[in-house]
């Protein structure tokens, strides 16, 4: 079944994961996209403000969006999003976290213009085993609507 | 010389790459966090709303990481940044675009609760070579000041 639009109420949507986290793919994608060196090294990281090896914000993000994938966008008449009203960092995530995605939905809203797609703004927080907030983003998200075909 | 919060002020800041994208680039970051097929395929893509294959939108923020990190971040005081305040993605880039990321600073604050460090605001386009703005983000960045030694 394809999760579309007409599928989404606002409310609590699930819980996705956990997703186990290790050094090695901190480093790698720091090595890549972040090289600051509290992303990197160990030693430099403990004299940062992070106090010891974690990830970049923008890793984060990437493995926000493997777990929305995942979780439900995979099996889903996605049609995109148009960028990120907020993203906050809150937390730093390290090796060997288990983090967790919840997702609710905000608001659904039809779209006027164009009648084949919707507008699902959700609310991912990221949570480690804690059940600390280590990032909190709202985003929406374009899905495709039934036809009314498909609604008999 | 290393950046401190001292030494921005609003206004245009720089402008940094241009960055070559390539296709296998695009399918490395999509296989590893956003395997929608219309980043990795290029059937797929054709078929989708981006008409062709395109980069994941939190691929582009990676780059824009990237770029603002050899740009100036990696000679700054930086401190982090506790979230992004808005991220638009208005085209898609693609396998051969030269994307070329413009800085402009739009505040600058000096924390009152800690005197030694100040937040910068930035908005970051990511152009293409057509000029044409492919994303916008606005993103608050802490840095370091100068010490009243050094400023001697």
């Amino acid at each position: 079944m394809t999760l579309t639009f007409d599928d989404f109420q606002t409310g609590h949507f699930g819980r996705f994961g956990p997703r186990h986290i290790t050094r090695d793919e901190i480093i790698a994608y720091a090595r890549e996209y972040d090289p600051q060196p509290m992303h990197l090294d160990e030693e430099a990281a403990k004299a940062s403000m992070l106090k010891g090896l974690a990830g970049s914000g923008w890793h984060m993000c990437s493995l926000m969006m493997r777990m929305i994938y995942d979780g439900f966008l995979h099996k889903s008449a996605s049609m995109g999003s148009p960028g990120v009203t907020e993203m906050k960092w809150l937390m730093p995530f390290r090796p060997g976290d288990e983090l967790t995605l919840n997702v609710d939905v905000l608001e659904t809203r039809a779209s006027q213009s164009r009648p084949s797609m919707g507008i699902v703004t959700f609310r991912c927080t990221m949570l480690n085993a804690k059940e600390q907030t280590v990032s909190d983003m709202t985003v929406p998200i374009m899905f495709g609507r039934r036809t009314l075909a498909e609604k008999v």
